[in-house]
């Protein structure tokens, strides 16, 4: 089996993920932060350690400042609700999935105004159209670091120095960028980082998390118990506990820090070198079989290891089942979650076919999938 | 060591559940419900699986009226600002954890408004005086069906019968009994009943999950894509992907399954009555050691098993600390996450030591735990 649906979910993982899972479960089996007795404590320090490596690795000011949650999506709303009120205005592109698009959709109802900046037609932004869409009203920038459709990376830099300059928070997505690209939360003046522990840091399902700026307090979309203050009613100011309640997912975290402990050892670089050579390979390639429509940018280095096809009148649902019955490779057709994106590449009525690697995919399945894709072709003649 | 830490989570799991996540992650790795794949099939079943498995646990409807949360607080938060609008009224019993009273009194900063029936002194609920609570806009009645600080069982069926008689809905918070107690959300007229996967149902810690009364419909906290209706900014209708977005935890999901299978197996009768049996002859027990003061209802019948304790003017955590440095016993000293239900038992100041049990704990570990009582008593003289 070759699997090419690593954007929606990263297959396999690191031994050593499986590993940290099971060794959490058996022997860290305490509730981390409701006691004090060994157990506990132990999955306290494995909880707060597993920060202590998220906070190094997106160069965040301290391991608090890292918020664990059950998904990117969990992440994306506690961001968005967390800081948006009736009459603040927020910018997003017109490349964002639906867990940036839904949330603040659902904010217009109570008076948030919302403008999509327009993507080119290979997904790439202009940040002088961020620039022209601020108004004084302006609270947020929400936008993704690469599309999950195109893998288009987006200029998050410039945006953020524009957004600080002008006094307007920032939230990137990096549900397709971390454990890929360079993320430098401080650097990049990233106010907000919503990450997912399942794709590119190769964390299980159940993992995601948020970075949240130093001295920024968040409204949170939920409260509970958090092990301190427990005379109080109100919601801790404290982070993480403001944003975190109820009991966390030990084992999953525990996988999560053993992903990214996998991706430090295996060097940032290393891994964006390795999928950037893939994707560059599957591009040329592409070029030479007929009928095939490639969206997003020309070049690998644009975009991450993400790509969204169409062959010729074929449904993309079509596609992905020949590929999957009749050559074993896993891809996902449709609109991934992403009807803006889609309606910016013209491909709301079908969607695309998405390829999508790992690490762990080599350059034998690129060619192997390359080889499918010219045999579809040639008996589709 | 003796682990008696079992309300803040169960350990240790059945070996099933350590399998069945390891499984999970190794052989089910695609994204459940984001593509036609077989893998993420595969996935898909597997958590519909357990969307069934749970269903028929609780007599829901059918598996879509099944949500899955990261945890029961979660769930709760889901339940609560699902339903409750400005100007709603909402009763809840003054032993309630922080999970339930920590979002309704985020609401009542928004116009909800707020009773709490004073509970005995054992935690008992009278359900007249939830009756003289009612009022014409009283919305929601929230209970605990067993507290987590002295195991006190609540009449949920009498107060079913009373919320639906008057067309007012019925959240139960199932923290500590489903597993144990026999939970038939038709049968006992509960509207919306949350649940934490990693307590009493054995499962992995990051799993819980809400049943939603089938026709119910609740404003969902969350919004994010959910591999339907994906050309919608509107998070869809349908259950259970109005209250889920983003990725599932697929393997605690299978992780929660294999714990109500082992649940199902061992048969709830049979559980009930270990646990019984084990806190009937710790209470026994307790009685013949000078200077501890127990709290909740005298008899086991009346209680899960949790059981909350002080010993003369010991602080709760250095007696807890005791227990486990000296005699390798963990227990939970504190508040518990439940202010509200030591205000109403009157250890507001010094909390208690709580010992909780699971079907893994055994008579033997019952008896070295009153002989360590017995000799921090003498000790103490």
């Amino acid at each position: 089996m070759i699997y090419f649906d690593n954007a929606a979910t990263t297959w396999p993982k690191p031994e050593e993920v499986y590993r940290a899972v099971e060794d959490a479960m058996r022997n860290f089996g305490g509730n981390p932060g409701r006691s004090g007795h060994r157990m506990a404590l132990a999955a306290a320090r494995l909880v707060y350690e597993a920060r202590e490596t998220l906070a190094e690795f997106f160069n965040a000011e301290s391991p608090t400042n890292i918020v664990f949650t059950m998904n990117a999506t969990d992440a994306l709303n506690t961001a968005i609700k967390g800081v948006l009120k009736p009459g603040d205005h927020v910018i997003t592109t017109s490349m964002e999935h639906n867990s940036v698009a839904r949330p603040i959709f659902a904010l217009t109802k109570s008076g948030v105004e919302w403008d999509i900046v327009r993507c080119g037609t290979d997904g790439s932004l202009d940040p002088d159209d961020v620039v022209k869409a601020i108004k004084p009203n302006t609270r947020l920038i929400a936008i993704t670091h690469a599309s999950n459709v195109t893998g288009t990376i987006m200029p998050v830099g410039e945006i953020g120095k524009i957004a600080r300059e002008r006094g307007i928070l920032l939230l990137v997505d990096a549900a397709q960028s971390a454990g890929v690209l360079d993320i430098d939360v401080q650097g990049m003046n990233i106010d907000l980082l919503a990450f997912p522990g399942h794709k590119g840091l190769y964390g299980p399902q159940g993992t995601g998390g948020l970075y949240v700026r130093e001295g920024l307090q968040l409204t949170p979309i939920r409260q509970g118990g958090t092990g301190s203050f427990s005379e109080e009613l109100e919601q801790p100011e404290i982070l993480p506990d403001r944003l975190e309640c109820g009991t966390l997912n030990t084992p999953g975290i525990a996988g999560l820090a053993a992903g990214v402990d996998f991706v430090k050892k295996k060097g940032l670089k290393n891994i964006r070198y390795h999928e950037e050579q893939l994707t560059q390979r599957f591009l040329e390639g592409l070029k030479e079989i007929d009928g095939v429509t490639v969206y997003g940018p020309e070049k690998a280095a644009d975009r991450c290891a993400v790509i969204s096809l169409n062959f010729n009148n074929l449904d993309s649902a079509e596609l992905a089942y020949l590929l999957d019955s009749r050559f074993d490779i896993q891809v996902r057709p449709g609109l991934h979650c992403s009807p803006l994106a889609h309606r910016t590449l013209g491909t709301e009525d079908r969607g695309t076919v998405r390829f999508s690697f790992s690490v762990f995919n080599t350059v034998e399945e690129i060619d192997r999938a390359l080889e499918a894709l010219r045999e579809i072709s040639l008996s589709s003649r």
